[in-house]
């Protein structure tokens, strides 16, 4: 060797499987050496979620006879999700939105309970980064869009306040685009973190959010192209609520009358968060609320009831059970 | 407004779908309403591959009650593959490797037709960049490993050499690494691009390649641990073959002997694909075919056998639609 020895590269030190695996002469043998090796998985509940992910995975390709040229192709796009994220945008959720996969995670982890306020999707808009706002402030700096206030009080499925739990809050401006979405975005806006006072309320200052599409210039926008889907979302108002001892909280509230609601890009409205907004002409009490133009303002006024953590949890493990005899699904992992 | 508009969001511009979908207050009605919206999609392909892929993905989050954090990590996870990704580095098809994917796509796509040559699996280390080898020339820098003397003839499944066809071939150094691994890779190496002469004839020079492991500082090979799999692959030798009127052949020669052979972890090895490599000890031989060390080297000896395109295309159709007919598969899609 006449040139410098790098580094050997480094197995990760498992041994072969301590049983004899057949040449995968046949596509069958391929799944089945597979599926033998799935068992050498440590934990229970990975071994089982890989167990049932190749099943399907190899179903789809068998049932579809996938091609070479199709299956390149899936490579080559999901690739392309991967690499159109950054840290201010998330394509690979909006993937998930659109394939209501993220509907589904949702809809199943956080079953109605009598009560409380219906959960909805994340979407790929949320931010760590929203500021403090204190009672009564703005998340939009002036001229985001109309004016709309919104108030109410966190409560828990018995009625009683929940003192200082915090809100997370975002939304669109009236052009339908998240403060991310702006290349030059210099600092948060039309998002904020807020706190409920003692008696649970809590009311800030914003814009009335408008339908807007989802990002369409990217491999979600020509999946929607391809499957001849509009890419629209109807207005709402994201909110994500914690307090200790009850579930966290991931919604959004949809005001009525949108043309999009019935069909959500992402399957995102459930009856039960479609609210109306009332107008409020009134300058004086536009002014008093906060609004240096004054004129008139939208209210949105709700009530947010958490469920308990243990009842929430109670809940969640019953419909996965339910959900799992439904399926005949045998093993409780 | 007080500041500049920008350009609003701009919709995809396709209708809200014709007809109604309730608001999916329960999980089913998720899925259903996906359904029906699958259904305009406008090429008959792409729907049936959106609906068995919707099926599945659907089905196994109901199977598995996937949980929000679950949720939470195989997005991570798949954005983390596809960032992995670089011109030089082809992560997601490694994690569809390790998942079989891979393999079974290649199997039902290449059916075995007696006589030619079986397929392997492409890998991730494939380049478009490989230089053009003459015969009897080395595809290899000297000192990248034990030398090797591949050589054989293409020929048609009738025995008929053909000639001018085209071999891309590739391979690890002694280090078990491809060129593509090293961050200062200069120019290609162990990679040639060599035509058949008018007899099918082809002959190179290269390195005994050895077993090695797959990236293990990525996403696959944090799975692979989490799965309990070791990372090894046997030592091999990759072959691409192209002829005008001849099924394009991707496939594998792997030297017997080697631990992995039967528990490849991208499930690549057939049967028929393990060969046996000559030790020639002569000198002389090793000088006159061009090693400039001399001394001793080892021999592959191996026919490509080419299956003709419409044999080849035949047989594929056949074998899809027999793996159908077993699989309850009504559609020829």
């Amino acid at each position: 060797m006449t040139q410098p020895v790098p580094e050997k590269a480094v197995p990760n030190g498992l041994p072969p499987p301590p049983f004899f695996l057949p040449y995968p002469d046949r596509p069958e043998l391929i799944t089945e050496n597979l599926m033998k090796l799935v068992e050498l998985t440590p934990d229970p509940r990975h071994r089982f979620l890989v167990r049932t992910l190749i099943t399907h995975l190899h179903q789809f390709i068998n049932e579809t006879s996938l091609t070479t040229d199709e299956w390149m192709t899936a490579i080559q796009y999901l690739t392309r999700v991967g690499q159109t994220c950054t840290p201010l945008r998330q394509e690979t959720i909006l993937l998930s939105d659109v394939l209501g996969v993220s509907a589904l995670v949702d809809a199943i982890n956080n079953p109605p309970i009598s009560g409380g306020t219906e959960s909805s999707v994340l979407g790929p808009f949320f931010t760590e980064d929203a500021p403090d706002v204190s009672l009564g402030d703005s998340i939009a700096s002036e001229g985001k869009g109309e004016y709309m206030y919104v108030e109410g009080r966190v409560l828990g499925t018995d009625g009683s306040p929940v003192p200082d739990a915090t809100i997370e809050t975002w939304e669109t401006d009236a052009h339908g685009f998240y403060d991310t979405q702006y290349a030059d975005r210099g600092k948060p806006d039309c998002r904020g973190r807020l706190r409920t006072d003692k008696d649970g309320r809590f009311g800030y200052r914003a814009v009335v959010p408008v339908a807007y599409p989802i990002p369409g210039d990217g491999p979600v926008g020509d999946l929607l192209l391809k499957l001849g889907r509009h890419n629209m979302r109807p207005n709402h108002l994201h909110l994500m609520i914690e307090a200790p001892g009850y579930n966290k909280l991931t919604t959004a509230l949809y005001p009525e009358g949108d043309d999009y609601l019935s069909s959500d890009a992402v399957f995102g409205v459930k009856k039960s968060l479609v609210v109306t907004l009332a107008d409020v002409h009134d300058d004086a009490e536009a002014r008093k609320r906060g609004f240096p133009q004054g004129g008139s303002f939208k209210l949105l006024q709700f009530d947010i009831i958490l469920v308990p953590d243990d009842e929430s949890q109670l809940a969640r493990e019953q419909f996965a059970k339910e959900r799992r005899e439904k399926a005949g699904i045998k093993r409780d992992l």
